[in-house]
């Protein structure tokens, strides 16, 4: 056998995410993720730079996504269409529900990776601002627009987590959406 | 004299604040802080748990403005105009530009101080989504509209923050808020 490991990434993401949920994220080590992989922690420090960016390694495919759907969206559109096609855009690739509720799990227990997780998702408003601003949105619209749609996704996020087993994400953000359209037209 | 420092909380904030600002939030000691100040490092941790508190000390007083004005919006009053309520009660108690602008500076310099800073937002927008379901709101309406004006007061903060001497808060939180309005009916 090579050095190469067939989805190292996958294994070594899968392996953290079982130790944090049954030792707790403080008591895991690299060496243990590693080793419940059957990989080296050399292996590990390729893809992560610690033990706390495993549990992120979404934000950088989930920003990719939305700029990706901000960016394709009609010419046409209105700013807050481009933003709810974006969350089209990720409620298709958010589907593993309880992989996503066993992370939300580890996260919810430590401040610091709370803490983690707000300057992810200020992150991905800033990137979506970002391309909406490429469209030619002016600000403070551009920033408005995203930061809704951020607020949107993490509120139907919360709701899928604890909503009933083989409910989608998508159909959530999309009611979520039209409240908050509500909500904002003083309704 | 007795053991009663007069504005001790005060004189505290004012000594952190320019310390950090004059050598960095890193490079500055609880030691240093009391000495500013003419104090004592006991007297410090009466009033702060560690020297990043300093900085996050207005939260709370932010928090209870903020949920005082949504509990006493007129009960007729829509959500998100409990919240714009809310916006006004802050832009009257923010008033020091100068003072702002300099702990923001410190803040954006340190990513560990933005993760806080960030949480401290989260922390919020619950806290006036929970004033908003006692005034019976439901839910996601509730946590949406906290959101929006956890956003608007960014934004807006952001803004004043850039903008010129003298320019004042509220007005800014009045015109983000209506432009947030405008973009969520897809204008």
């Amino acid at each position: 056998m090579g050095r190469w490991q067939p989805n190292a990434r996958g294994r070594l993401e899968q392996a953290a995410l079982e130790l944090y949920v049954e030792r707790g994220f403080a008591q895991t080590t690299v060496t243990a993720i590693a080793g419940r992989a059957g990989l080296t922690e050399r292996t590990f420090f390729r893809h992560f730079a610690d033990k706390r960016e495993v549990l992120f390694s979404g934000a950088a495919e989930l920003q990719e996504v939305l700029v990706a759907a901000v960016a394709g969206a009609p010419q046409a559109a209105a700013p807050i269409d481009a933003v709810a096609a974006a969350l089209d855009a990720v409620g298709a690739v958010m589907l593993d529900r309880p992989r996503s509720r066993r992370r939300q799990s580890v996260v919810a227990a430590n401040p610091e990776l709370m803490e983690r997780e707000l300057a992810k998702l200020a992150a991905l408003s800033a990137a979506m601002a970002g391309a909406l601003r490429e469209r030619g949105v002016p600000e403070p619209a551009a920033s408005l627009a995203a930061e809704a749609g951020v607020a949107v996704f993490r509120i139907s996020f919360e709701r899928w987590l604890d909503g009933p087993d083989g409910s989608e994400l998508a159909p959530l953000m999309r009611e979520s959406m039209a409240e908050l359209k509500a909500v904002t037209a003083g309704t």
